[in-house]
């Protein structure tokens, strides 16, 4: 029978939670990392009980990797080229079973163990309700990606289809407005696989990296698509003083996605895909496109600042998009 | 009249909080720090509403420095010398007012302003609880303290009074076990000021450095009082497979400071004084002293590894302790 935390002393809880860590990683006040000469990359992100997790979809196991993946996805989508590791701090309460938090270290050391990186340090506290904070370190390569580095001319593309994380949430909680809908198993299964174990897309940033054309300077904007294909597109917008012509024929979808105005919207503002959202000059798409086979041409970059139409009619593109505070 | 959380939008917010980072700072998915030929520290601290803070003692501009000078503490503790900055993830039920939240980053902006560095960037959430949960950045100077880097033979000094940040607390709570206890006013004024606004122990770390005998290597243990000075004590020992004899007459309290075991107590384990405790040899220990008008030295460290005895009567020195998910 697996102990709760209030039953482990602190010491006791710390000597298990060392275990995922190098030797000797947490006996100090601090991390050290050794002196590099890239820049350093660094990213917070919290994922809370009931907002970004719950039992009823998400195994422990997958809270852990999902929380290290939507962390590295912004390394990622910055242009990371190596992951130094993280940091968590970890709240819950005193009556969760170690065995959960077993679960999640688990889940965050596979994360590591597949994409590099180690647990470099953390904290414990109790509180009302079970939440991870991860502050992600890496190092940059030769090109940062910043959301304000598109540029009108420019092509948009993204590394994957969208709405798959959102299907997957629906699926895993029964959703009764997909009970009629004959779905494809091999995406149903996708859709699943999607949303509990999301992919950061470093091998799509090295391509990206490695398949720059020559007479182009190292400059490309970009973020990932985490609060949704839209919200990507509207930032990298905003942030560069830009707008966006989107091709209603060209939405990034995966096979076999259904068609109607719910499943479109999911493609725009479902959120949690993790995929990477960039603005390039058409010659390096094009190259890159080649080298990624799920990435798919989504529009082109404009002058108009901060509007989003659909190439098509010109009518401006509306989603729901995603809110931290408000009551669902 | 200040809105809540759940009415601002997550732009706006965002707008709101940009205010406290340096201009674009926020943009991007990640914050970006230059290389630096200094190794790099890292911490994690995790504050929780009701754990270790709540509106009935501590104000948002006490809840925000305190939290940066915890985190900055522990960097002091392990020997940085340059603080890059922090990142902040702030959870939050949605009926939140700004105000409160405005008042908080308010207070890591006076830390930020006080020791250095800049809000590199973070996240937020909606949850049941405010939380607060930060990593601190910081550069290393020539010496890394460790934990593990006691050695028997070595004295045992801390920068300052330990029990003060109790009393503060206890002060601010109305605790009636003082109601009949005369304190001085300077020590009641002096106590309520620890626990709001602790200070990272920068300056005696620089001077640390800068006064250690030629004839000695560059080793030290080191820790912050962050969780007690008896468990300061006793991670160093622990790490360092050592003991330490403590002077009973020599306990680090402040002027003015009662006699009696619940005073005892809470000079041992009081908490939240965020003092240095160094290991040192003793050349070194002495003229580090000299510098530091407030330091004491406190005892000795031995080879009875694991053991912390009162160097008057050979007994085990006890304490209750700080368990971080037992209930109170």
């Amino acid at each position: 029978m697996s102990p709760t935390l209030a039953e482990l002393t602190e010491a006791e809880l710390l000597r298990r939670l060392a275990r995922f860590a190098p030797p000797n990683q947490l006996s100090d006040d601090t991390a050290a990392l050794a002196a590099d000469a890239r820049p350093l990359l660094i990213n917070t992100d919290v994922l809370v009980d009931g907002v970004h997790f719950s039992d009823a979809t998400t195994s422990a196991l997958d809270v852990g990797w999902r929380a290290v993946a939507a962390n590295l996805s912004d390394l990622a989508a910055s242009g990371a080229v190596a992951i130094d590791g993280i940091t968590v701090a970890l709240v819950a309460p005193g009556c969760t079973s170690w065995d959960w938090v077993d679960g999640v270290y688990q889940g965050i050391s596979a994360a590591l163990d597949q994409y590099g990186g180690v647990l470099l340090g953390g904290d414990c506290s109790k509180g009302e309700q079970r939440l991870l904070s991860i502050t992600a370190l890496g190092r940059l390569g030769p090109l940062r990606l910043h959301r304000n580095a598109a540029r009108p001319g420019d092509v948009l593309v993204t590394s994957g289809p969208h709405g798959l994380s959102r299907l997957g949430l629906a699926l895993l909680q029964d959703d009764p407005s997909l009970r009629d809908i004959a779905l494809d198993p091999s995406l149903h299964n996708k859709a699943i696989a999607r949303h509990l174990h999301p992919t950061p897309r470093f091998d799509e940033v090295q391509q990206l990296l490695a398949c720059k054309p020559d007479h182009l300077p190292w400059r490309a904007g970009g973020t990932d698509s985490s609060d949704g294909l839209l919200s990507a597109v509207a930032g990298l917008c905003s942030s560069s003083g830009c707008g966006a012509l989107l091709q209603r024929d060209q939405l990034p979808v995966a096979e076999g996605w259904p068609e109607g105005p719910a499943w479109t919207d999911w493609c725009l503002s479902g959120g949690e895909d993790f995929e990477l959202v960039l603005s390039l000059p058409e010659a390096w798409a094009d190259i890159w496109q080649k080298c990624i086979p799920e990435s798919q041409r989504i529009g082109r970059i404009n002058a108009e600042a901060g509007v989003i139409r659909w190439a098509h009619n010109h009518e401006r593109v509306e989603a729901g998009g995603f809110d931290h505070f408000s009551q669902p």
